[in-house]
């Protein structure tokens, strides 16, 4: 039967999370936010990363200005998105084109009308006009010396409707200079056959290269994707975990299993794909948005089998039973991470820290059992090493080291009419370290900033070392929010002491205990490190 | 273009939410879940619903009874599920295949092997004795009077493996008396093409029908399913919400719309699919497993519109911006607001909330401002929707309604060695309601919970309306997380009163202010929503 139809053929895979996925319900990416996802982006070596429309949005020009400085990428071109000139002008009057330029990114994206409804119904103007519009503009900005892409949108839409006006709007934009035109399915109504056909028939009818851009409004937005490229589309736009406004966008990384995988193309850098799954988990912790388990290729859940009927079959023959080896995009088999996988995957994980487990095992068991359990209780140890570390060594001593012994702690926040402005927090700290009793209070702006500032105190003058410690990271989680405020809280921490950053885990009923459990590890891990013994 | 190519066929629809979709992760339904969800898949007009494997798993065997009993059905037969006879034994003397006509399902689903692989490595015989036992079981249970479908398991990887033998295993199917043969994609690594290809080909050669049983680990179940059809198949199986093993089985409302709103088949019965969204949140109100607010057709978000650039023309025209009227799946077009948001789409979502800015264009550019400035500093309205509609109603009435005067509040946590156990956690609210001060503490299991917990309680007295008021979901995000703990915290909540949901929005710099103010803004609407004055 069929067997890969597009070997060796490269598709460039352009990332509009950053632009479209920001336009999902719920989603509000902030300029770190930004600067955070598009070096995990340029690690997979997409090819463009649309960063947003400079010029339209303020927080998307102050994007691309911290970008230009700040942003070191190896693989990726940046991409500013924006929209023809209007109507009646010129576009070097025209000043949202003109932001576009001063964005400073290397390519620029134009969404431009193909279909003549919208054309005359949204944009009020006429078929010529539009014509003009995109042409004028394409022109102008490979004049500037920019590479322009054009999304021609509610392309298939349009094309169904009049094919003719429809094809002179990507002729107009191939003959002014542009790269690529993009066809979309922006309302995403589309199904693969039609994308097929509109595809394969557009491309006899004009001259050069192809995208496709869809929506998963009928639930196929990846097979729209695949079935675009196998009629000759070499460019793929879509966005990390399928986010985007409605239905979402094309999920960017199953197309490109599909198409490295399944149909033998060119699309992220050699060896990535297997940083698939854990690039999407942490664009998951920027966007705070909870992976969904199902996800293809990537969910936690997408090799996970629970067939009591399969079982000892797959533990035989996996292949068998599973349609890739999930190692290929860096996801695993559920069903082995529990015995062989888990105890393998904890010796090589303590071999990376510097603790070597050949020949305990039973060491190995009763950590594997702990990790299982934690993991259970929502904890997490693939973003805090630092707490796994001293899981780890606590296991092979027998006890933790023995810094200081908490008594307790309160913290609190105060807020009243008669002071005004925000609330006053404090927090107080009693505990024993260097053979005293120390009692301290801390301020902060926050209960947790009050708390970790009472800890450092009461701890420094017997470990002076602790000065140089700073918190550089915190998040929250609410692991399960069907209870309302009873949900469990995890907390993750990073720590930097100016040379090194680690990182720890806390779970507790509320934030405060969840983040005191991290804040302790903090402490005792940069310790450790430091080779400092208990005093 | 294409236009539909299915007009009047009718595709037969087979649930197997309750056999193949409980293998999700996470779901464990019970019999009386089962005697929840059958009714309302027969509301819909499924032609068969699959129940369970009676005789293998107990749970299944006593649904079947009690089924048989109680389960009054209009539209949908019920399915038995199990395998064919034991190699090298008669069928009527298997104990399983007993079972399935005990069951007194009057459709027996049996799963066969196709793939010779599976035969030889999974089942240990040999392919004629394969054979032999997709014959007995099949014509035992047609003499016995029970239609007959038979699962081809594995059959796609089958089929490309040794096409000849997975040819046969259909023929001895359907030789014994088989109403129809389902390909499966077992291990859900299909692409759509190879797919019709290949239900294409096995049409040729066969004379029965053919069904389709897909799974979603490429991402293309629902294509699948549609390209399956579109080769011929005539009987489609799947899962209400996606649910199954792994990435899920194929989305079975998803494919029914598709093939009825874009291919013309018939599938439901007549009116049912303005149902199906209603439906599918009622059994994921059994599973207990979140709905996903991308999911097509069905989803919170699947017809949510937040670009600015859209709404204006949205507003003139929404079929320009919707593949489909979501009434006709009984969904709703929703308007998000955000900074990308115009004067438009917030004169619109006024209209939805029943706020009407007609002929007030002073206000809408007094809210278009607020709500720019407030996004700016980490505010987010398109899960907020009732704090929206409090900002909108003060930039109408000129304030806000005055139910009480919080003049401090006051939360804490404290933990203890020598207390053990959680954190003890409390505040304590004075406020002024119905002309008196009140000072009142609630304890909780974190500090958020607790202040909830004071100001209901010191509201309680004045407004008893606020008793039926419950806060269901809450959610946290840091903003800006280059601040270690500075950052600034958003909460979002969502409170009901048993008849509706409301979801309000706070930001502050640290999780207690940020909730403070979410809470604060539910009691406020909530009052407001159940029309009660000030007192």
């Amino acid at each position: 039967m069929t067997t890969p139809t597009l070997d060796g053929e490269t598709v460039e895979i352009y990332d509009t999370t950053l632009r479209d996925g920001a336009q999902q319900e719920g989603m509000n990416l902030t300029v770190a936010d930004k600067m955070l996802i598009a070096p995990l982006l340029d690690e997979l070596g997409v090819a463009v990363i649309e960063g947003g429309w400079p010029g339209a949005i303020p927080k998307d020009t102050e994007f691309f200005a911290l970008a230009a400085k700040e942003l070191d990428l190896r693989h990726a071109e940046l991409a500013a998105f924006g929209s023809t000139r209007k109507a009646g002008a010129r576009a070097h009057d025209d000043v949202q084109v003109r932001a576009l330029l001063d964005s400073e990114a290397s390519i620029v994206t134009l969404v431009a009308k193909s279909d003549i409804r919208h054309v005359e119904r949204a944009l009020r103007t006429d078929g010529e006009e539009n014509l003009a519009m995109i042409a004028d503009t394409v022109r102008y900005l490979t004049g500037e010396g920019r590479r322009v892409i054009v999304d021609a949108e509610h392309f298939f839409d349009g094309y169904r409707f009049d094919p003719d006006y429809a094809l002179r709007a990507v002729e107009a934009a191939f003959t002014a200079g542009a790269s690529d035109v993009v066809l979309c399915d922006t309302n995403g109504g589309m199904l693969p056959d039609w994308v097929h056909a509109v595809v394969a028939e557009v491309r006899t009818r004009t001259s050069g290269r192809l995208g496709i851009h869809a929506h998963n409004d009928t639930g196929c937005a990846v097979a729209n994707s695949v079935a675009a490229v196998q009629a000759g589309a070499r460019h793929v736009q879509g966005t990390v975990n399928g986010y985007g406004e409605r239905t979402g966008n094309a999920d960017l990384l199953a197309v490109v299993a599909n198409l490295e995988l399944k149909l033998g193309a060119r699309c992220l850098v050699p060896g990535a794909l297997t940083e698939v799954t854990r690039i999407a988990h942490s664009v998951s912790e920027v966007t705070n948005i909870p992976p969904f388990g199902r996800q293809p290729y990537i969910g936690a859940s997408a090799f996970a089998h629970k067939a009591g009927l399969h079982a000892s079959a797959i533990r035989v023959d996996p292949d068998l039973y599973q349609h890739i080896d999930p190692t290929l995009v860096g996801n695993d088999m559920r069903m082995l991470v529990s015995d062989m996988a888990g105890r393998a995957s904890i010796e090589l994980k303590g071999r990376e820290l510097g603790i070597d487990l050949t020949g305990r095992p039973e060491v190995l068991t009763k950590v594997v059992d702990r990790v299982k359990n934690a993991e259970a209780n929502g904890y997490t140890f693939d973003a805090a090493d630092a707490s796994f570390a001293l899981l780890l060594q606590e296991e092979l001593d027998g006890h933790r080291p023995a810094y200081f012994r908490v008594e307790s702690w309160r913290a609190s926040v105060l807020y009243s009419e008669r002071i005004g402005g925000d609330g006053e927090c404090e927090a107080t700290v009693k505990l024993h370290a260097g053979g005293a009793r120390v009692v301290q209070t801390g301020e902060g702006n926050g209960p947790v900033n009050a708390l970790d500032h009472a800890l450092r105190e009461a701890l420094l003058g017997t470990y002076p070392e602790i000065a140089s410690f700073e918190l550089v990271d915190f998040r929250v989680r609410l692991l399960d929010t069907s209870h309302g405020t009873d949900a469990v809280t995890r907390v993750l921490i990073q720590t930097s002491d100016g040379a090194s950053v680690w990182s720890t885990v806390g779970v507790g009923p509320n934030i405060l205990e969840a983040a005191y459990e991290a804040l302790v590890d903090a402490l005792v891990f940069g310790l450790v490190q430091a080779g400092v013994e208990p005093r």
